[in-house]
């Protein structure tokens, strides 16, 4: 259909979204339930509000802007994204996806189209792990995958729980009150930068995701044997930082031997102690995150890595325990939607590619409510989660126009 | 000679000397110019005073506690170690060579006997390369291997050079006013634990010290390329801790290569940037210590993980650089010594072994200044710079009575 997205005014809400934060532009902080985060809130809140949407909030502070469509009892069609940023990241990952879904809602507007099913702009609260160590509790609660008991389970590295964060920011109620039944989004479309640089470099301006690959991570911990650098001989030894190396190359290995290109492993973290360069290490602790498209697949790594973890404690003579972080289901695209995002784009003469998303999104855990589907636009060089991170305006107003023409379709079904 | 050893004091003071930590009992962090450590020099120093010792100073803060004898225009005799602490670390390296010299002279004060040379307890600044990185910056220092350009080139973790702390920590002057001339000293010993099992095993109280095995220390910076865990996949990863495992294991295989018993090598700390479970390494600083009986094996072993490190480098696409820190010479302790200990073990009916000392000691650096030898008591399971570490109030009096009867016969001459 026809209607005309505003990229400049999108753009300047983009950058004064970006002034709300802890550190100075161009990079942002906003960490959930900061000063940061709420004056973030109550910004976008106020635009919601100019285009005459329903703003509701729930007890952990997503937050719902409807556009009440002529059948309101009807299933709405959903889509939305985050806010929140983690330390030192850019303006683009997650924003793009709130303030381009109203912008989507506000073309409609300006183009007189009328919803039969309402359109919900949904903000996630923290979709970033970095306060509470977790990824997406915000819909992960709204998918019941999180619940009353994790309001005072989460806490964040000073020790203060959900349930206080969450009160003190100003959202009240049982957590038990924020899941939703499934059903009752018709769909769910997300616009967001790819974190990759597969569109840019192919020159193709949107992405159609057909997969959300999911993480598994773990904590391991080895106890060796420490004692002096000099003083104890290689036959006697029982070294926790050469246990994790060895474990370290079998989990490259294990990730590799899949022969599937969407197998990706990774230690991010490795902390070894006593930490003296004449100590022998004692005890090594290290993160593991798998991820894969398919949960099958992704298992068979961590059971490689679980057979190789075994064989190595045993030959070296040192314990290796792993925890268990989270390890959450991939998501498939929906079919339907697919096709719906693919003519989308066709009617907006933008060239598109089915994609893989391999970053962690809310969409994951909204798949369990209803058939949900991404849109990737192009970001510079694939950087992301950094100061320089960068779409250009006519990037998002691109994805604009493929989110605005498949809501007006979703929504009149 | 007929003295008596207060083997009850020494443990209880042991015991007070352990309590100025950083962290709780039996562990002991005592790093060199922080606060626990300027509050354990003042006790030992009480300690010195109360046995009418004359104590100075140096700019770098090593401790001078003398005796003087009857001759006190004649060079001295030394003895002493080092009371700073690695994080983590037990309560008898070091300080058994500092409380037992002192008791050892507090021994022949009962006894009636009077010095001929002075007899001067040593307590070494940073025997411990925890903060500064290299082993022995007193010892090093009064070697004159280190001198006053080292003072703002030796800095801690943050930054903050030698000189700084130096003087924060109220040691002030040049510090190529610490030199000593070579011959100042008539003869050195040290008293230490083996940091080894070998006594123990053996059943026999005492070790005379033949040579002290000779270390090299390395930094090496590992850059690869850094994204996020889910957005690269494995086959364009140029993982900075995947090649830092490489490397660790190419080092334990160059170290067991050599044939010999005497080739050990560690990598003591690994630091691993940015650090987060779903980044992937940027970045991994390692530490490498490498030490044999004889440098030229010490030096193919350096040359071997040097080879591996182009390989590696080369076949994952990153950079490797390493940074020699220090590479010093092996130490021959002094034949005529090694006889006046073997006596003295007679004399008091203790049995005693010749072994290598495979730790790096003070005495090293002091062989370039005077005739050197070490004593070495048994430690429990070679167990050491570990909260476990220990040795019994009977070893420790045993290697005191060894080392009092050598003083009385050293300084007599």
């Amino acid at each position: 259909m026809q209607f005309q997205v505003n990229a400049a005014q999108l753009q300047n809400e983009l950058d004064k979204l970006a002034t709300y934060s802890d550190v100075p532009s161009p990079a942002v902080t906003r960490i959930v339930y900061s000063d940061a985060d709420l004056a973030a809130r109550r910004y976008v809140k106020q635009l919601c509000r100019d285009a005459r949407l329903e703003v509701r909030e729930d007890a952990a502070g997503n937050t719902f802007a409807r556009w009440i469509g002529d059948a309101p009892g009807l299933p709405a069609i959903g889509t939305g994204s985050h806010i929140d940023a983690i330390p030192n990241a850019g303006m683009y990952d997650g924003t793009v996806g709130v303030l381009g879904g109203l912008e989507a809602i506000r073309a409609l507007q300006r183009a007189g189209f009328r919803p039969r099913r309402s359109i919900e702009l949904l903000i996630f609260t923290a979709e970033e792990p970095t306060r509470f160590g977790i990824g997406c509790p915000g819909s992960r609660l709204l998918a019941g995958l999180l619940g009353e008991s994790d309001g005072t389970r989460l806490r964040d590295s000073q020790g203060r729980t959900l349930d206080e964060l969450r009160t003190a920011a100003g959202f009240s109620g049982p957590l038990s009150s924020v899941a939703l039944v499934p059903g009752c989004y018709a769909g769910f479309v997300e616009l967001h930068i790819e974190q990759g640089p597969l569109l840019e470099r192919a020159g193709i301006p949107c992405g159609i995701v057909t997969h959300i690959a999911a993480p598994a991570s773990l904590n391991i911990t080895i106890e060796g044997e420490g004692g002096h650098a000099g003083g104890v001989l290689m036959p006697g030894r029982h070294d926790a930082f050469c246990a994790a190396a060895e474990l370290a190359l079998a989990v490259e290995a294990a990730a590799k031997s899949t022969g599937a290109i969407d197998t990706v492993a990774t230690i991010g973290i490795c902390e070894v102690f006593p930490g003296a360069v004449n100590s022998i290490p004692s005890r090594v602790r290290l993160t593991l995150d798998v991820r894969d498209t398919e949960a099958a697949r992704r298992d068979s790594v961590l059971s490689s890595i679980r057979k190789a973890s075994e064989s190595i404690a045993e030959n070296r003579g040192v314990r290796i325990q792993s925890d268990l972080v989270n390890s959450d289901a991939p998501a498939a695209c929906d079919a339907r939607l697919i096709e719906t995002l693919s003519r989308a784009c066709e009617a907006q003469g933008l060239s598109y590619q089915r994609m893989v998303s391999r970053a962690y999104h809310d969409s994951l855990f909204m798949a369990r409510l209803a058939p949900v589907a991404m849109i990737f636009i192009p970001c510079r060089a694939g950087v992301s989660h950094r100061p320089d991170e960068y779409a250009s305006p006519r990037a998002i107003a691109n994805g604009v126009r493929v989110l605005a023409e498949t809501l007006a379709e979703l929504s009149a079904g």
